[in-house]
């Protein structure tokens, strides 16, 4: 066996390099905290396409072609391409790669796809089925809101819980060789539904899957949380955050200390009226890709847990009165 | 490197087993010439679930816990399960698999999703990362004809192009050692897109999807049309069919003799009227895990080179006038 595989828990014994990384997002995004750290930000949302659809897949090819030009890459240089997002279809991954010809794995992973993407382009490299392999996401405001929840021009009133999704993408480019940040393990994630409802609070949806992910690639590694500087989850944003902290209490473990949240991170929560915080695919894909990865780079971070969440549900089976089952897919990433 | 890769083309050098399978299939897919492969066959559309998309999970749940019976397999020997569909999110998958405790990857490969997670799963289990892993895929006609076409109850008129979306699942588990059908290799494959805006007219869209895919399949292992005994695309259908045959004219190749297609195979194209034929993840899902693989078992095919092929579009996006792309995934299974 080339990997080591426990309960989910795959060991990468070459450690990978993420060679290259990019990140765009759109001009709420551009304003956020973390400003200085994207490679494109939108001057507005349209990305002067006629279609959020299209706005988006430009989105991330602006991802896609930042990583390849960072790396010094060529798009020839790219065994795989592994991509997913939000839409219906995934169409924003199809539509963006649509000019590439790169052998493409359509994901769906929800807002867990960064994470997903990144497993299995790290797991193809340390095998040596690929040489280089690409991981990409993306999610957008008003594609996203149109299809999960209300019309954006309806101007609903927005539910304390509910979390904002970002108009971003990310893209990691996975390599043999190279400097850090490099690609230790990855914890596949299990699908946990516990009931949650409401389509407005995904966060509570989420939270029990990081949980059992975060849980299980500790148990696993025989590591615990004082192994890692940070702990980063996807979106579970401020109730999901609250939860999955609550949840390690009952355990004896306090995660408060090391945990963040991407969907805590990408904007400030109370000037820029996100209530809950963000959520999408390009939430953790541009937090990750913009801030992290260059923070595990200079040394600044060791060691990092990423357990992005995604919410499997669609608005048809909501409607339907379904409770939302929710999944996690955690990479351990290191400077070392 | 445990694999040998070129433009998409993994070899799998340990040729894994496909150590069981089943499918699980509607009534009127259960009335076809396939009738007697089926593991199960539903007695109306419902599953006796009170949603289309709960009966498409069902039947997805019913083609894996069969795979598992089959193969003398418990839940907690699956290492990982592949699994993806038709449905906004993926929905049949995500609820289809709830009630497990496997680590899921979410795939989205529309019709070519079959072939996809197959991959993926073989390409675990030969690089060592799994010992087993299922592939598994669904589409169910009613949940797939309202979400992409027009409402079932409206009752419009059908295109003499159009495909009939197969109410079907199929369930393939690998293993690295057993009895045949094995996995030689597969071929990743590449986004395509001709400019064919009738959502009616998937094959078209699909073809040249097939052609490429195909094509580099036979270039990078450098074998021909002649090595195969069957060379079956998913879900082309007559019109997709009678493309791809002249593509490889063009080439001075003929397969005409080799192909054929799960679209033509599934129905009685005439009796069952279904236009053009079958589509969906379930076609090849079906014709693959119902009748070929026990064809490839029993050694009446020895070599096969499997090719689903899926249109990557959604209506949205078809809407705003969009032309349809294209991919397709193909595996070389074998009786050797």
């Amino acid at each position: 066996m080339s990997n080591l595989t426990k309960d989910g828990t795959i060991y990468l014994p070459t450690s990978p390099s993420i060679a290259s990384y990019a990140a765009a997002v759109g001009k709420k995004e551009g304003e956020g905290p973390l400003a200085n750290c994207f490679d494109y930000i939108a001057e507005d949302v349209t990305l002067g396409e006629n279609s959020w659809e299209k706005s988006e897949s430009k989105l991330q090819q602006y991802a896609f072609t930042n990583a390849l030009s960072k790396g010094n890459f060529s798009e020839s240089d790219i065994d795989f391409l592994f991509a997913g997002d939000l839409l219906n279809q995934c169409v924003a991954s199809a539509y963006g790669s649509r000019d590439t010809s790169i052998p493409f794995f359509g994901l769906f992973g929800a807002c867990s796809t960064m994470a997903e993407s990144l497993s299995l382009a790290s797991i193809f490299v340390d095998s040596g089925t690929a040489v280089n392999a690409a991981a990409v996401t993306s999610s957008h405001f008003c594609s996203a809101e149109r299809q999960f929840r209300l019309p954006v021009n309806y101007g609903g009133q927005r539910t304390p819980t509910a979390q904002w999704t970002a108009t971003a993408a990310g893209c990691a480019i996975v390599s043999p060789h190279g400097a850090p940040p490099y690609v230790k393990a990855v914890t596949v994630g299990k699908i946990k539904d516990m009931g949650v409802t409401d389509a407005n609070n995904m966060g509570a949806a989420m939270a029990t899957a990081a949980y059992d992910t975060i849980s299980r690639h500790l148990a696993n590694t025989e590591q615990s949380v004082d192994d890692f500087d940070l702990i980063l989850t996807g979106d579970l944003g401020q109730v999901g955050s609250d939860i999955l902290v609550e949840l390690f209490q009952k355990d004896n473990v306090d995660i408060s200390g090391k945990h963040n949240d991407c969907g805590l991170m990408l904007y400030d929560l109370k000037s820029q009226d996100v209530h809950a915080g963000g959520s999408g695919c390009g939430c953790s894909a541009s937090v990750l890709c913009g801030h992290i990865l260059p923070e595990i780079a200079k040394g600044n971070l060791k060691n990092v847990l990423f357990a992005a969440t995604g919410a499997l549900m669609s608005p048809t089976i909501v409607q339907q009165g379904e409770s939302i089952p929710g999944i996690s897919h955690a990479v351990h990433i290191s400077a070392e």
